[in-house]
């Protein structure tokens, strides 16, 4: 078995959704407090010696330099803090840079989230601020957002493979289903695949149900080095792979819009760290930001053949009960989507399945898991393989 | 002697100043090119694993997720590449994530730097950008912006320790004075005290020549595990401390405003991991923002006791031919601030003097050097500390 890089011994997440009257800060301490009352063990203000945290961006509230204000907020100020950003894959890439802390050794137990507060704008600025991800004078000042671009990779997709309208809304279908089951997601209602087809279109073939919604939230974990995990946790999860590739900001540039280069590189990556296959995973979590790009995730994890995404979904195969669960906890579909809190959010998903903590959306025996995270239209691509601590 | 955590085999820096018709992209390739053209040994495509960028905002170009479109203009995809954000700390911070994962051995040559364009917007608008580094509901909301949270400070100082006006204009002129020895400075002119004092007022006691420029530039550095170092250079630079400390974001909550307590922290715990003491600093670059901000840094970095900053001005200690020559390059205020690049730019001023590259500027013998920068307030502070390697 190949040696952990960290490991996960507590983990907290806030209500997702609209929560009006809370500020980013107030967001964060909520899923922070989760995480240290589940871990009595942790003295925070005693034992965390350094914080990373995600947010995807500074308009939202008018507030950058978020980290020390987190700090403050958390009571554990001088220690240090810095923010990262790679869009959706904001947070991540804060816990890659705590991997590399604590493989350095210059960490050894630090508190990694993110967080975005949004819905306190109209729509209209929140998907303007969201833009900004991609590239400014060769796709934004031409008007295009996000469900264009994602559209393009889906028409691209359909063309190419023949996926089909009713393929994309059975990715919302599942996710909502998996949502009712989740206390802290967003939306926890069931929708048909009627539902999702008879939504008003965004940007053909995605209608409004194809995409995952404006949230607030916040995510965190605290990680440790292995040696260390046992101090706080019986049951810790390791993480054992950990790869991140790039691929062009805009859409103009790629050979192939049908396929997601970044993860199929990164998934490589942390497969061959971790010394799994992709049929060793219990479940996952991905990048559902737009049901296209779940599809687009299974055919570059290798959950199946490239074009073979939409059978996946027609044969249940990534459902509840399936072989291989795919967004037990909602996914961004239906748990909701606050950007920067999304990375983290994956791998808190992963940790309660992996420690039998999921409730009613429990994978039985769950050992292995994966996040797969996409930022922009997948100009980042994150991909974390984890392992039950026994 | 202790261990290095990384060296410093290249650097480069973009001309700074007002840039027109430069973007973001275009500035740090400026920068990367002159590092990989002084580094023959170094095969970028082949070598280079990871890139971190530090930047401050997305809103002056409406333009987030800058790290894939940094190593796309770089022709390095399709490797790892984030952006850390932590106000005028920004590439410091990248700076030490990078040194995290060197030292993980997770990457073994990486591509660090930091970038900001500024220019392009008018100063009132730049000026609220830049006051999002301070908090929200407790200072923007209230209409103060950085002149003025830096003006209490100074006036605090002034209060406590009987430092004067012209003690803070003797920082600018000096900093204008090795400005016109830097090339690539924003400012190559020579100014008096008296300009200083008949400058108009800002935010009293900070008249405008008291006040770093708006600036667009672009820095970095090629930073490599000290073992490979060699293979790149017979003159590597080691990196022999780095800490970082963070206290709140606003003013208000702190109990003494005429110090720098993150200076205080960072510094303490540098000295000790390079085991060197303030006395033995050949050269430092310190974070001139405002001239207060430079007197503030000399005392936190024990570079004379609590309340003497003004007095090292008054003897000359910190000039070109003085005992601990400061912001060799001009700094901030002649130099200039595109805030992004601030941090890793120090760190190039200090690789230049100890290499022997630093011109007419030039401190002989230079040894070990010293980098001090923060974010806002002083709610974030990173000290950094320098060896010549030989």
């Amino acid at each position: 078995m190949v040696k952990p890089l960290a490991s996960i011994v507590s983990a907290g997440l806030s209500k997702f959704g609209a929560r009006e009257g809370l500020y980013t800060r107030e967001l964060f301490v909520e899923a922070a407090q989760e995480a240290f009352e589940k871990c009595p063990e942790l003295s925070p203000k005693r034992d965390i010696d350094g914080i990373f945290v995600g947010q995807m961006s500074e308009s939202y509230e008018h507030q950058a330099h978020i980290a020390p204000m987190i700090a403050d907020w958390l009571h554990l100020l001088p220690v240090p803090a810095f923010r990262s950003e790679a869009a959706c894959t904001s947070s991540s890439v804060a816990m890659r840079c705590a991997i590399f802390a604590i493989q350095s050794g210059m960490h050894d137990i630090v508190l990694v989230g993110g967080v975005e507060k949004m819905t306190n704008l109209p729509t209209a600025a929140v998907t303007e601020i969201l833009g900004m991800a991609s590239d400014f004078p060769f796709e934004q000042w031409h008007g295009i957002t996000f469900p264009g671009i994602f559209a393009m990779m889906a028409t691209a997709h359909m063309a190419k493979y023949g996926t089909t309208e009713e393929q994309l809304a059975k990715v919302a279908v599942k996710n909502h289903e998996n949502g009712t089951l989740n206390p802290k997601a967003h939306f926890q209602k069931n929708i048909t695949v009627t539902d999702v087809l008879a939504s008003r279109p965004v940007a053909w073939p995605l209608k409004l149900y194809d995409c995952s919604p404006i949230s607030d939230g916040a995510s965190c974990l605290v990680l440790t080095s292995p040696k260390l995990a046992r101090k706080f946790t019986d049951t810790p999860v390791h993480v054992i792979g950990s790869a991140q590739a790039q691929d062009t900001l805009g859409l103009y540039e790629r050979d192939d819009v049908a396929s997601m280069n970044v993860t199929k590189l990164a998934a490589k990556e942390a497969y061959e760290m971790a010394g799994v296959q992709a049929k060793l995973i219990d479940v996952a979590e991905v990048h559902d930001c737009f049901t296209i790009a779940e599809i687009m995730a299974y055919e570059a994890l290798g959950f199946c053949k490239p074009g073979q995404g939409g059978k996946l979904l027609d044969e249940g195969v990534t459902t509840l009960g399936g072989k291989i669960p795919v967004n037990t906890s909602g996914g961004l579909k239906a748990k909701g989507h606050p950007v920067g809190a999304t990375g983290t959010a994956q791998a808190c998903e992963i940790y309660l399945q992996l420690t039998g903590q999921a409730g009613k959306r429990q994978i039985k025996g769950a050992k292995i898991g994966l996040t797969q995270n996409v930022g922009g239209s997948a100009s980042t691509g994150v991909v974390q393989i984890y392992r039950r601590g026994d």
